[in-house]
């Protein structure tokens, strides 16, 4: 039986002049004709906006007056597709929320693609058949691109880069400097539900409860909350490292101590034991679909309502403080009442979740 | 004896923190204090600018009134580094060329890594290094970024994606469209330079004349270009695919023909003994320094005269028009008097030159 992964990569119908390379070969990426079958019959159709301009060398566009946000990211998570999402979708939702956490709403995307000859072009078009309905769900436009093939064993099936234009909302942008002693600090749903869901996948582990990714765009959310106060000093997206990495960049950044409850941590039953099996801690655990947020304390609840109305942040929660101790570092107080450092980790226990 | 590129990555002292790490590691790519201590040590300092946030998701800009150009390109080129020039700098003249083809300064670039585990640290230095005194050189500001890690085998030392921001500087912006017959076609310069000296160095072939690499960013000249007429209706940069392709697009872009004379084109004699030695032909080779212009013919020969006096096109030359016939296809006039089909070629001659 196809998964659904399986089955959606089946159902692709090939434009004819695609037919007859069923894999990408070093051709695609040549700028010849091969390249512009690629374009015309995947991409452009894809990807189809007004501003994709697919044979200039870039887009030119008019943005409404005011400050922009400016972000990119690379993508190299492995597998190409988990239970929730694939690198299509990441690629999309991970510059969309670098953007709008400088509280900006993200209004285009390049995407540049470096493929491995042998590729499936079935692969490669349900890829960007997910980015594509991503970026119309999301709102925002792929607009200028480039592909690139490289020999097979030279990368590994696809990365992607996506860089991101944003216009901001607000005259004062959120920033990681910006946390003040008394703050509050949110999270808008459960923590880990991405990384556990990849680690899962790539090792065939299996549990009870289906995990799933929680790949998102999250501007939507950022509008709500920024409508609700002028008062959101700091909005972070806890991807690599997970929430704990991102806390102890603000501490550092804003020169403040966080502490947070454990107790008051969102995480599902099934991230949570996956994560004990492991031996990993959920707030290390990366996230594609929740943000941190810091807020002045007579703001908080008004911003915590205002997420637990909308969609993308029904399970958000008030987790902790920010403080006059211990400034540059995050600790947690345990459920036993203990209090604990949660240092940056060197490393990353999970590569290439993103 | 150490070659020059050698003697540069010899040459970088490495900030403490890094010695520990002659090597890229995975860690490096995972978002903990190993990616804070790259990025502090390597990519701020050589990137150092005041937009440049390291710690934030992405970076508030603004911008000019007008319009905007945006562009995306991958680096993969192997070998990463080649006589006058490496990765780092393609990846900012590239990027900065793709703006100045749609009348564009470039103003802003991103620029997003994908690392081999392994890969020395020197090597990684050097490119950045390139980078930075490409960009300062052009004028650009790095402003944002990216790295990831991928195991060793899984990627080819260095890969590099840049996006670029430019503010459109003509109301009437060239396109790929706007070519009419009887516009004339004239090049910045001599041909195939930037193809041949990387094919070359990655084949180990020798030359009585030294080849080196065109690799420059254009702005400059186009901006006195555009200066001195109204009426350059289309610009390209003809990279992979070289000449041949550019006008090869041009020409079905704006439904007309071109007529080019062989006995026109600037071609280096080296490159022109490497090509026939190899059967290559200096039209299809791939530049990264040059442009192609289409210009209404009463402004041809000032816009000429402008070049010509442009460091960046002190070799320019008319080499062809735009003619009613063969619509959509390319013709060469050859120094024999026969005509013949220049088509667009189904791959690439030379892969990963960019």
């Amino acid at each position: 039986m196809l998964s659904e992964v399986e089955f959606v990569i089946e159902q692709w119908s090939c434009p004819l002049p695609l037919r007859d390379y069923p894999r990408i070969v070093m051709g695609h990426g040549g700028g010849g004709s091969l390249s512009a079958e690629l374009i015309e019959n995947l991409f452009v159709p894809a990807f189809r906006n007004d501003d994709l301009e697919a044979m200039a060398d870039s887009t030119v566009l008019t943005l409404p007056a005011g400050r922009i946000a400016f972000s990119t990211d690379a993508y190299v998570v492995h597998p190409l597709f988990f239970p929730g999402g694939s690198i299509g979708e990441l690629a999309v939702h991970g510059t969309c929320n670098d953007l709008s956490m400088s509280g900006a709403r993200p209004l285009y995307l390049s995407a540049s693609f470096i493929l491995e000859e042998g590729l499936e072009m079935k692969t490669l078009a349900a890829i960007v058949d997910r980015m594509a309905q991503a970026a119309r769900d999301a709102g925002v436009r792929i607009v200028t691109g480039d592909t690139k093939v490289v020999e097979r064993g030279h990368a590994d099936g696809c990365y992607i880069t996506t860089a991101g234009i944003g216009v901001v909302m607000t005259d004062h942008p959120p920033a990681p400097s910006k946390a003040k002693v008394g703050d509050v600090v949110l999270v808008s749903g459960t923590l880990g539900d991405h990384g556990m869901t990849v680690m899962s996948r790539r090792e065939n582990l299996s549990f009870e409860t289906v995990l799933e990714s929680d790949s998102a765009a999250l501007h939507p959310l950022v509008e709500a909350m920024l409508a609700a106060s002028g008062q959101v000093h700091v909005l972070r997206d806890p991807t690599r490292g997970g929430l704990a990495t991102s806390l102890n960049e603000i501490a550092q950044s804003s020169r403040v101590g966080i502490r947070i409850d454990e107790t008051a941590l969102p995480v599902r039953p099934a991230v949570a034991s996956a994560c004990e099996i492991l031996g990993m801690d959920p707030v290390y655990i990366a996230n594609e679909g929740k943000l941190v947020a810091i807020v002045a304390p007579e703001d908080a609840e008004r911003v915590l309502q205002v997420m637990r109305a909308n969609p993308l942040g029904h399970a958000a929660a008030i987790i902790g403080e920010v403080v006059a101790d211990h400034r540059g570092t995050l600790v947690e107080r345990t459920r036993f009442g203990a209090t604990r450092i949660l240092p940056l980790q060197i490393g990353e226990q999970l590569p290439r979740i993103c």
